[in-house]
């Protein structure tokens, strides 16, 4: 861990801080110990730090106060939405407060007309799902978790539907973001595209609470599919599988979802979800359109996956089979650590040009194997972006020790073929030592932006932008 | 104008820089009158500035030659693509160099099994379409004028086809740009996604070289789509033509091209372009996908615009029938000027949310006729972007200025309707005046984004950033 960019705070300074927020947010600023533990880690990864203030603010001014006074006392703001961020996003290294968002939980507009709308961060994205559903709309990103909208943006969150409807990125339209200096901005506008000037919601979205608080997310929406069929295939080969995929992105085939599982995956699957299937390498696809679109879609598929070794497509025709259908594929993160109860799921994701995804597959694949471990390989593949759930016991020094060298390796093998450290999961703690390798000099453009938008550092610090120390 | 933010350098300071740049790029570097007139405006406006030096690099390392140079004598750098931008962007308000990016003219490296391809920023459009046509795959991106590919990023164009394929900032996976300190830096990646950093690649997309120069980038690009269908709808009036837009986007009907010609637009066309059809509002179509789903999505748009006041569909189902079709509407800038031979046309664009663009296009149209002045409407209306082409005669004060006011308050309906003053066109020297009244805090903190990378401010200055003064 690298928190040497801020000291943690005097006990003086805290409980000075701590008077001066009470006296606006009252019982909404906590040192319970249980809220602090509840707020020093996120998902998956061992890395535990404890805030000394948990703050939970409910308006924007309140968010512009609370970083105004943590950076008039240069103490350091963590901003925490579900908490169900993988790479260690929301730990709060250097102390200070954890700013929780999870009363930020409004829909502030619903555009039916303009296919838009306005959400304040801590609305999570089922609750956006169900409070829309009525207008015949849907908001597509999904990343699995019932991930925060806030921590979505932050993180540049994507998911299944990537594939079809893009990630974070291509879906915010505009912001509210709060500065460190308290400053509360909005960024973008509800128009679709726009060429006037910097783009600072792009800049935003990705940077993880490092440069200051997302408030209001200005996000587009879609209309319900007419039709929409989901289907399983599966495959004698994880090659075969993979090459299908790659097949099917150069045909231009229009697929909403395209998850490869392994073997390994589809086990934890079976056993979690109490899925039919056999063992095996498989696809789990989705088409939306027309409905003689999708059907067009789903025989030109079948086609291609019968020529790489696929078996006949089961179809999920009825909306509660896709449901189970696609649950079962949000349940991968529980289904993994069921096969081995009491350890820890490191969750990593890597992502590649697709051309490079059946070696980087294959290598990664070999790679599992050697190490020891187990870890299941699932992906968002349509988008070349794929995970890997590597079980570890967190008490076990030297296994906790293979499973990073594991998500070590494939990073740096993803990086060398043209690709990125993470695809979707972000840089948090875990993916740091990447950044300097991926970025080169970018790293210090990078630096020299946060270091113009928040010059104290109190913004999460020791994430994002490596110390000179922290890589080799 | 406002070419305060750095003085004009002084004849011994780009004497000596002449005699560097010459020392390493020979007769790249000119003074010579037609050539620096060449680069001392933009297309439609009457802004002209000319620069001391012209300098055609070859190189990445030339351009952070060049770059580091300039730097050290704090002397202008304005960036010189294919001269096609419409609001001014490279007029070198500030002489120094204009850096004429032409002789970047390669492909790098195309990908058809990743659908990717890497260019020399001086790369046109349709050089980059000529090159990869037997590939299969097309770059959609397609803002009319024949632009250079790095222009358009640095403008964060789009065009005909955004509604289907988005626009430069959705096409853009990574880019080469030079720092004004002459540091090379590589963005991005060239995997689909990333949740890696800071997005750095977004930060330099319309950016308008103003925090340093794109020299190469990362595309998408698209499989040819299996079947095309193009379409002409003509309306009774152009509330019919705005609602049926509003109507297919709401419906989720996919559509590759939707362009909206107001009455005046389609004389200017009949005229200039030899079209058989009548003077009236008018949509252009294009639908792309597999046989039956092009000929579903133009039955569905076919009831809609008839439910709207359009006629029948006059189809264009030949390539070449195609071809002349877009051919029309992409000479629409032309076009406009041959209504009244001699005058010039002030192109402008703005961009609202889709719910607004009935009443924005409808009161726009009012203000046209109020104004006394011709200027057509087209627009890419299902982003919710629409263009006037206003005539004015640069000789004539009055008209000019009778000109610019309606620009000016064309860009602010927009923004009070929760649009933008610019869909694709940039901000350049006509737009600064909004940055302010569009972005409000925001402002601050592009500057200090600027400040923080250009600290010396010799890119582009006088452009995207309102001084103080500059607006009321």
């Amino acid at each position: 861990m690298n928190a040497d960019t801020l000291p943690r705070p005097a006990p003086e300074t805290i409980a000075l801080l701590r008077a001066e927020l009470s006296g606006h947010l009252g019982a909404r600023v906590t040192t319970s110990q249980a809220v602090l533990e509840q707020h020093s880690h996120g998902e998956g990864l061992p890395a535990v730090a404890v805030p000394d203030l948990v703050v939970f603010p409910e308006s924007n001014e309140e968010v512009a106060l609370v970083l105004a006074l943590c950076n008039a006392h240069r103490v350091a703001v963590t901003p925490f939405g579900a908490g169900s961020s993988l790479e260690g996003q929301v730990v709060a290294l250097a102390g200070g407060v954890s700013l929780d968002m999870s009363r930020f939980n409004k829909m502030l507009d619903v555009s039916p007309e303009s296919l838009d709308c306005r959400v304040q961060a801590g609305v999570t994205r089922e609750a956006l799902n169900a409070q829309i559903r009525d207008t015949g709309l849907f908001f597509p990103v999904d990343p699995g978790a019932n991930a925060s909208i806030g921590g979505m943006a932050s993180t540049r969150a994507s998911g299944t539907n990537a594939v079809r409807y893009g990630t974070m990125r291509e879906n915010i339209l505009g912001l509210t973001v709060v500065t460190p200096a308290g400053h509360i901005v909005r960024t973008g506008s509800r128009a679709r595209k726009s060429a006037a000037g910097l783009d600072l919601t792009h800049l935003y979205v990705g940077s993880e609470g490092t440069l200051g608080v997302i408030t209001e997310i200005q996000l587009k929406l879609y209309g319900l599919p007419e039709a929409t069929i989901a289907a399983v295939c599966q495959f004698v080969s994880l090659e075969g599988a993979v090459a299908a995929v790659v097949t099917a992105l150069q045909s231009n085939l229009k697929m909403a979802r395209i998850e490869l599982l392994d073997e390994v995956q589809m086990r934890a699957a079976i056993n979690y979800s109490k899925l039919d299937y056999a063992e095996a390498p498989t696809l789990f696809l989705e088409f939306h359109g027309s409905p003689n679109g999708v059907r067009e879609d789903a025989e030109m598929m079948q086609a291609i996956t019968a020529e790489h070794g696929g078996g006949a497509f089961d179809f999920a025709e009825r909306a509660e089979d896709r449901s189970r259908l696609w649950k079962a594929r949000h349940n991968s993160y529980q289904a993994v650590r069921a096969l081995s109860p009491g350890k820890s799921n490191m969750g990593t994701d890597a992502c590649v040009p697709i051309s490079a995804l059946p070696a980087c597959l294959l290598q990664t694949k070999a790679d599992i194997v050697a190490s020891g471990l187990t870890a299941p390989i699932v992906g968002h593949v349509g988008d070349g972006n794929f995970h890997l759930g590597i079980l570890f016991d967190p008490n076990d020094a030297e296994e906790t020790e293979r499973a990073e060298a594991l998500a070590f390796r494939t990073a740096r093998r993803a990086i060398a073929m043209g690709g990125t450290c993470s695809g979707e999961h972000g840089v948090g703690l875990h993916k740091l030592v990447h950044m300097q390798t991926e970025h080169g000099e970018g790293v210090a453009l990078m630096q020299a932006v946060k270091n113009a938008l928040d010059p104290n550092g109190i913004m999460n610090p020791g994430k994002m932008y490596p110390s000179p120390t922290s890589f080799p």
